[in-house]
């Protein structure tokens, strides 16, 4: 037994003394042993100072050093075994071959940030040598390189509670970055959140890293989050969740005597573009894979394609037949959270008694805590003068909106708010129609798929998951992906440095074999 | 007589029906004509129409059509010839071999943003090809390029009536990434900012883009630039200004409903820290050379060397004296406008007669609406008692801290805000000194020189004109050098999309010939 309910600060696991948590069996709503202590507005101190205290050394260890630490997390997580991937299931509801796949991406996304890591293209290395002959002035000598910004506050996803949670990308990337990590652990499982917790632990003190290089806190209410973000010491922050939970924290950021960056991935409803050629090939064969996309994880993904928009016709008829044929087969599944169960029973009511929403079709029925998938149309008319139909119920639930002609598909997607990924469903003979449109897709979403859906988000280099709010806090950004790192960086320039105080990174004779821009030319030199 | 009055929207030259401004002749504060009509609402609505129509069809133009179009705008900034410069000094205050040299910095950053834009480095184009046969899933085919955010607002600076102003650098940067912009010009310059609106406007014409790429708006209140800001066409900020400025737009920015990135840069004092070798080998002629740069241009430099820390000896006596006597001989200057002026006086008046702090020199005294320089001191014990005294006085005003040894030096860097420049005065015999302090000078500022002043800054690759909050908004950036093009691209991906539909930079065989990460792997391929 190796959960006891136990956070980590400098290196020690201790029990936090502000209240106590408990693990709910998504499954039955039963509690699961050992409580987890909260922690105190003390425990709270001391991993900030030790997070400060290690920012400077740890910023500093090698290219090389940095990048075996991250693979020892992903060592560690992988011997966890099957305690992890049991308590996981518990807590989460999650099907086995889900966690062990999540589990992998978790394992691989730090295997990954090792590589981009060594690579050391992060730190855009840049070299203007001196010109002392310029005319009318002389050039200075100027570097740059990218530096870490600090001690990054990580609050665990419900939905991911490996990959996006405790040692998730927020915290793969913030410590590939050079930066101490404190994580929040979700309330919604505490148990794995330990676990992983333990890992990463293990690898700081085994890989004899600075104490304060990693931390994480429980929170028996909102006082040891919030604080997390005001504390002075943090200089960024990597949230998964509400919309709600991420705009409260970007408030308190940017109300700092310092504010600072919050990369908060929030809310999406993911719009899926079916364009006629498509449908009239095969609209049948896409309802079936849109729905197998809806019920997967009971429909708790971010990328999850919660808005059809289609023009009518015995294409779209045909869509609908497959989805809704598929649907009724769908049993219900345990959701994550008996509140998330809630929140999707109260949105599909909601949606479903919508004057304009007509009901397509209804997954099984379950028991206690699943959820029941939903599918429903809407006309476009009615969509585009009901701002509230846009608005995102996590689950499997989601919304067909019926449109006349080409003109009216156009209307609705210039009214979508920002989008983690768009789907667009074509043949060749779309290709017209869709070239049209992709403008405005490109400045909506942060990810554009063609003939597939959004769940499934590639772990690689060439990935945005991200978008314009309220998608996320900055549309600049991704939080998957090895881009991911740059959310942790800030640029730092050096002029007419000695040798012997330049950073390694800048040197001539570039020792860390970087491509650097040497006066703007790309180059391994 | 080309100074009409007028701005521009849509290509169009025409006078504001909304107030009246008039420049005014900075060394004496008459009214120059003529008067200047302010931006109606519904001249903004134009160009935040035009700005979003002229978006798509511009953020696609090639390469090669967006660097001539910028090595355009240089060319017709160049042909305005003496007129220019002439109503440039009247309005500025400021004298014709500097607003020469800044001519030829405005000229030279728009050419080198066209080199930015052709080398196409910014595009960051990533591509991770499919792999079918992967197991356990096969992956999906990925490609990533960054797009331009949208219509920017630009706010010029009274301080670089030129090169950050309404063909400056925040606008080169914007337009080199693909944004159209909306200059609101400074009130201090209007007459500079209808010449250099017209060059402008003339290119976007001439190069045949779309009317709407770019606009020029006056303001004879606060409520044009505020609405601009407010907009939700818009989709980022440049300013450079003060803090009290740079907040409000923030403000405004982050209340939205689309919060949007300000990029403000605002209040530095760009500390000096003058180590004990340096100073026993040169503390004159060091002090000689920060009284130069302390003066130059009146002071009125965002990178003026406002605070100056060192340890008390025989070293900081020379540096002292050879500061104060260099400073004793300055005349008076003229400042950019009467209320620069005032407050400069204020600030000083408030200064001197703090009750902790001495005056060691001041400049001569002048005529009206001329800066007299000062050079006070302090103990470093009162120095971090007093937070107030960090407050930028914007002119050629200093404040040296004495300090007792290098723990206070120390404690005095670690009380400092974010700053645009640290630099630092050392000889071989400080390095280890230096190198003790260096994280802690990362950490504050975005640049760190060696043996120079932050006055002068060098637009090229390796430039950071940027820091931490309150330097500027948003520490991860700069508003100089090519890096600069970065605050206005955001990336997205596209996946398994067909060839006919993929953007040029991501197609297989690298049409466009970039420097492309494939696979993780940078290479021209």
């Amino acid at each position: 037994m190796t959960i006891l309910g136990q956070q980590f600060i400098g290196g020690e696991a201790l029990k936090g003394a502000n209240g106590e948590i408990f693990g709910v069996n998504a499954s039955n709503g039963e509690k699961l042993e050992p409580g987890f202590g909260g922690a105190t507005k003390a425990d709270l101190e001391r991993a900030c100072a030790l997070a400060e205290a290690a920012f400077r050394p740890y910023r500093e260890t090698s290219l090389e050093d940095r990048a075996l630490f991250l693979e020892a997390i992903a060592d560690n997580i992988a011997a966890l075994g099957d305690e992890l991937i049991e308590r996981c299931m518990a807590e989460s509801g999650l099907p086995r071959p889900r966690l062990e796949g999540e589990r992998g991406r978790t394992i691989g996304q730090l295997r990954m940030f090792a590589g981009v890591v060594r690579d050391g293209g992060f730190l855009e290395a840049r070299v203007d040598p001196a010109m002392p002959e310029r005319k009318p002035l002389p050039r200075v000598d100027l570097r740059l390189r990218n530096i870490a910004v600090g001690p990054v506050a990580v609050f665990g996803a419900s939905n991911f509670p490996l990959a996006f949670s405790v040692a998730g990308g927020d915290t793969a990337s913030a410590l590939a970055a050079g930066c101490p990590v404190i994580a929040k652990a979700h309330s919604a499982h505490p148990g794995t959140s330990e676990l992983v917790g333990r890992a990463v632990s293990k690898a700081v003190k085994d890989r004899g890293l600075p104490e304060g290089t990693f931390a994480l806190l429980f929170d028996s209410g909102r006082e040891i989050g919030q604080g997390l973000v005001a504390d002075h010491r943090i200089k960024a922050v990597g949230f998964t969740g509400s919309r709600g939970g991420g705009t409260a924290l970007m408030k308190i950021a940017a109300s700092r005597k310092q504010p600072i960056p919050v990369y908060a991935e929030m809310s999406s409803i993911n719009p899926v573009v079916l364009f006629p050629a498509a449908l009239t090939a095969r609209g049948e064969a896409i309802g079936k894979a849109f729905t197998a996309s809806l019920i997967l994880g009971a429909g708790q993904f971010c990328t999850n394609p919660g808005l059809v928009v289609a023009i009518e016709g015995e294409g779209l008829d045909a869509f609908l037949k497959g989805a809704a044929e598929a649907l009724t087969e769908t049993p219900a599944a345990v959701m994550l959270t008996p509140g998330i169960h809630k929140a999707y029973s109260e949105g599909v009511e909601k949606l479903g008694s919508h004057a304009s929403v007509e009901t397509l079709a209804r997954g099984q029925e379950g028991g206690t805590l699943r959820g029941r998938s939903a599918i429903f149309t809407v006309s476009a008319e009615a969509f585009l003068s009901a701002p509230e139909l846009q608005e995102e119920v996590f689950g499997s639930s989601s919304l067909v909106v019926r449109c006349r002609n080409e003109e009216e598909v156009a209307k609705v997607v210039d009214g979508l708010e920002g989008q983690l990924t768009v789907a667009i469903h074509i043949d060749e003979a779309d290709h017209a129609a869709a070239a049209k449109l992709l403008p405005r897709l490109e400045e909506t979403a942060g990810r554009i798929l063609v003939n597939g859906f959004g769940t499934g988000v590639e772990v690689g280099h060439a990935m945005v998951h991200g978008g314009p709010f309220p998608a996320t806090s900055d549309g600049r950004t991704t939080s998957v992906g090895s881009l991911a790192i740059y959310r942790f960086l800030r640029p730092v320039s050096y002029q007419d440095f000695p040798v012997a105080l330049q950073p390694e990174a800048v040197k001539d004779g570039n020792p860390l074999k970087l491509w650097r821009r040497v006066d703007g030319k790309l180059g391994q030199n």
